[in-house]
């Protein structure tokens, strides 16, 4: 079931911006036994995308509402709840529209199904060539301009390989195509700086408040690419997935999952 | 009039990736007394965009039957055909689909009317704030990922001010929100290098061209903010302006046109 501006069809305007540039914003959120798993956060996120790109959001009730709808519509246990907000139609060129009338597009799809030795025995990463380019104004937020990581993507079709790492140009580790990344060293988590560039997760927010909650040492910084080695554990987390142990980068295993690993999974899995 | 894959619609699915994510590319071709303008530079700018993303082209007889179709049910002396190919729907996340079917967009809108001022006396270009990050993956093709210019270009609103100048993170003068730029430094061109980020314009392609064919030094290297002082004289340029002499990029001033730029508008107006 899709709905668009709150009525149930699969097609939008070509006129829309989100087509024409990308020139919107999304949440990919996992819907389980009804309901929506850390709404409050992706809501707080959406908004701060919102806020960059000066996008006037719907009311959080209107969003909750359509969802409710979406999700009362399936009775499946797991599903994905995708919403999409672009700037709508209007405006000349590239310049946005003085007032936009924004677009919402809420989809269901079904929970994508991974393998489970992804859980169990870890995932294995390719290290990408294509990069993520730098852009202060838009690092951090979850934008519909995603070519870099469509190409990335395209880099393996190994079933074997479950995600893709990303570099910057200056040889920084960022993240996975869809998730975020985690080492750990000692008895210290790291994870890379997003200020020029990547998605800051739910999932990735969610764990430092939880680790730091529990007076575990987390660093955010940038992180080379030759610094891997010295590494302890590794592992990439997302809202569907929560997290993957990580048993190999490009050449470089790990043993997985390390012990701060699981206690990173027991930490998501507390109740909210 | 907008056709979708040959039909007269204005509706696309919500699940074609060039909503989701981008995932496509554009041409916009002036459109002169019926007849769309350097429609196979376009064609060939197209087909490298496509090659980059490994994305399948439609026959170029079938775009061309098509341009035809919509231009002729219009019969305004000037308007404006944008061409929009996306990877269509499909595909696992961002993994482009191993067999994609391309959507094909064609769409006609009137011809921008730009103030007069502009062409004769020159443009007035604000140095934007919003820098274009570096992907060499992605630098010199015409894709869908157009937020960079959508923020910069909502930087201004004076009626001033024709155009953004954009910069790269190493304060390198790049390209115009929706142009190409040239500065001329004696009896030499000089354009800005775009291997890392831009793109690279039919326009600028067609005046590079011409130059060489009489003769005139082109030179296309990386062009830093601080050399703005030593320039004689500045233009934009795109397929729609052709191009535009600038009189002002911050707080630098231009006579303009100068007798290089005056040139390079007679060299684009011989018919091709």
């Amino acid at each position: 079931m899709i709905l668009v501006n709150g009525v149930e069809t699969e097609q939008i305007s070509v006129t829309d911006r989100g087509l024409q540039y990308g020139d919107g914003l999304f949440e990919t959120i996992a819907v389980v036994d009804g309901k929506p798993e850390f709404w409050g956060r992706h809501m707080a996120r959406l908004q701060r995308g919102a806020e960059k790109l000066s996008i006037p959001l719907p009311p959080e009730e209107l969003l909750l509402a359509e969802a409710e709808q979406i999700v009362g519509s399936d009775d499946s246990s797991h599903s994905v709840l995708k919403i999409t907000i672009t700037r709508g139609s209007g405006g000349r060129g590239y310049r946005p529209p003085e007032s936009p009338t924004p677009t919402r597009i809420l989809a269901l799809s079904p929970w994508p199904e991974y393998p489970a030795g992804y859980y169990r025995t870890g995932a294995r990463l390719h290290i990408c060539k294509t990069r993520l380019g730098n852009n202060p104004s838009l690092a951090g937020i979850k934008h519909l301009n995603r070519l870099e990581q469509v190409i990335a993507r395209d880099e393996w079709s190994d079933l074997e390989i479950a995600e893709g790492l990303m570099l910057d140009g200056e040889n920084n580790l960022i993240e996975g195509t869809m998730s975020n990344i985690f080492f750990v060293k000692g008895d210290e988590l790291i994870t890379p700086e997003l200020t020029k560039c990547g998605v800051a997760g739910v999932m990735r927010e969610l764990l430092i408040d939880r680790l730091q909650g529990e007076e575990i040492p987390v660093t955010i910084r940038p992180i080379s690419l030759g610094e891997l080695d010295a590494f302890d554990e590794a592992f990439c987390s997302n809202s569907l997935i929560h997290i993957w142990p990580i048993r190999q980068i490009g050449d470089r295993g790990f043993s997985a999952p390390g012990p701060m690993t699981i206690h990173c999974i027991q930490l998501l899995n507390r109740p909210s």
